[in-house]
């Protein structure tokens, strides 16, 4: 089973290649053309040729649109990490199939499909069509104690989440946005953007859901802690991920991998999508290419993680929230980019005098 | 004539009241019940807020959305102010009545219904069904030797955005966005941010749509100039707009004014909307509370627009565009915020354990 798992997960790195340089070039000809002062799109237009590049297509088009957002539980609530109970995982995954979340309102107001993923939820969920179930185990170990999961179970997760990506692609996929769900979640991901980015557990903890000063020192200490218990080695992602990861972050490295192997570009949300980002990228150097940045959460690890990765936000709103929230709000500025370069006319469809015209 | 201009406009000021406080209490306590961390949906909590207070709901409604933009002509580029031609005013305006601008591209986006305004665009333009007049005349008068338009044309300018608004309402209208169209218009735009802010004028001086750097101090020259020549009053929008304004401008500001006097928010666009939106809050200081800033522009007398009126923008992705552009992303924010409110489900409905359960 572990060797079939490192096959599915070397393949979709092996087919994650350098952009189309030649679609860049042209998506970048193009907008110089269209009836706008050049550059006057701004960062909409660096969006564009990247697009473009990751589609292979001087004029990428975007219509269907899938978020997929992945739940898992985190054994380290034990320690009193968070501010809600962990059974709100599994109460949030029937919202998220009700319709009722976030997630499910953005999904709706820039018409993407939603995907949610149980990928190891503490409680065990009814079966509904909305489903995909990708279960682990029923959460994760303790990692204030011991790794987080085993390496076999991390290198499951990252499969998983390549496998539902494929699963998407057969139905229809332009671009794909990144959510999570996970009581805790914040925990583990601080955990990983300090081995990862290298920066002190306390400039990479955040209030996560709402706790306290207390209870924020608190967590920075059993972070701390599950650093010292399990020394994960910042070369090795897959060692980063078993041992102070999650399932649900495991998972969406995978999509993030997945997508990129089948050149679609990947929307990534707030901190724990950017924890995701970290374990991908440290599979996959070349992944970054691929990777959108949609929001700055206020979560100060995910800034230091932006800062890492080199990536520039395109909103900047104060989110916390998580679910894909952001990703949702980024494909629709995504979908608006493209639609500005495939629509708009150039100035001599539109016999519009050029900046050159000028004497 | 001069008379019942000042008129319409008095009685739209007079209809500016305060933001409804009971529907902000009402909204502001449905967000604390919506299924997700209190203020993880950070700017856009605030922002459905001050929405609910202008609407005067506790669950305001946007589906009638439509961005005004308004073309006019500047004498003082005479002076050489603009990198483009002073015809290109006349090419986009039909550029956006045949749906090839960038305006026209996001505005489909968005679902918006897009008003093309003639306020003085120097040629005379076909009639089309999706362009109205209200031209003041074709273009204003040189500003570097004397005052842009008489008191009375900006009477007649703010007067016709009103109108425009008015309408608009009898068609639907739940929010309205600003945009403009007028080869050399940041100039006058420098003009009434240094006047309105008291910031220096090469502070507020920008490359527009792409001036180099000797043109830049040119220009910055030419403000001053009109400046000198003209001794606008701070204390007196009207007639800051009439000696070193232009007509879009003060039509955008007449926009601002009759959308509030309805209770419909306004979404402002960048540099011009932000200097009618300076105009428009001279005559009515009330107006700001019914202001949303759609995005900072790259244009810097824009921050100091922005800062001075003590706005944040929901988005800084390095446009400078116009027409609008900035305004249809932002509508669609605002209206991704209030269908949040709307349709997310509170904590009782989904059966979601909220923060005080946690023990």
């Amino acid at each position: 089973m572990e060797r079939h798992n490192q096959e599915v997960i070397e393949k979709a790195i092996g087919a994650i290649g350098p952009l189309d340089g030649e679609a860049m070039a042209a998506a970048r000809a193009r907008q110089d053309q269209l009836t706008k002062p050049r550059g006057s799109l701004g960062q909409l237009e660096g969006l564009t040729i990247q697009l473009a590049g990751i589609r292979r297509e001087a004029i990428p088009h975007i219509s269907q649109k899938v978020i997929v957002t992945m739940a898992g539980d985190h054994g380290v609530v034990a320690e009193g990490v968070s501010a809600y109970p962990p059974e709100v995982t599994a109460q949030m995954v029937y919202n998220f199939l009700q319709g009722g979340a976030g997630i499910s309102v953005l999904a709706k107001h820039i018409g993407a499909r939603v995907v949610v993923v149980d990928m190891g939820v503490s409680a065990t969920l009814k079966p509904s069509p909305g489903l995909v179930s990708k279960r682990v185990a029923p959460g994760t170990a303790n990692m204030a104690r011991g790794p987080a999961m085993s390496r076999e179970q991390a290198l499951q997760a990252v499969r998983a989440g390549i496998e539902v990506v494929e699963e998407e692609l057969r139905k229809g996929l332009d671009i794909v946005g990144t959510g999570d769900m996970g009581i805790g979640n914040t925990t583990p991901s601080s955990a990983i953007s300090a081995v990862m980015t290298g920066e002190p557990v306390n400039l990479v903890t955040g209030r996560g859901t709402g706790v306290d000063d207390a209870q924020l020192a608190h967590k920075a200490k059993v972070i701390q802690k599950s650093l010292v218990v399990n020394r994960p080695d910042a070369r090795d992602a897959l060692d980063v991920l078993s041992k102070v990861g999650g399932f649900e972050i495991g998972g969406l490295a995978g999509v993030m991998l997945g997508a990129a192997a089948h050149h679609v570009p990947v929307v990534i949300d707030g901190f724990i999508s950017g924890a995701a980002a970290l374990i991908a990228t440290g599979l996959c150097p070349q992944l970054r290419n691929y990777l959108i940045a949609s929001h700055v959460s206020v979560e100060p690890g995910h800034q230091a993680i932006l800062r890492h990765m080199g990536l520039r936000p395109l909103l900047d709103l104060d989110l916390r929230l998580g679910e894909g929230t952001g990703a949702a709000l980024g494909i629709s500025l995504a979908e608006a980019s493209v639609r500005l370069l495939a629509e708009m006319s150039t100035f001599a469809e539109a016999g519009v005098s050029d900046k050159e015209d000028n004497g």
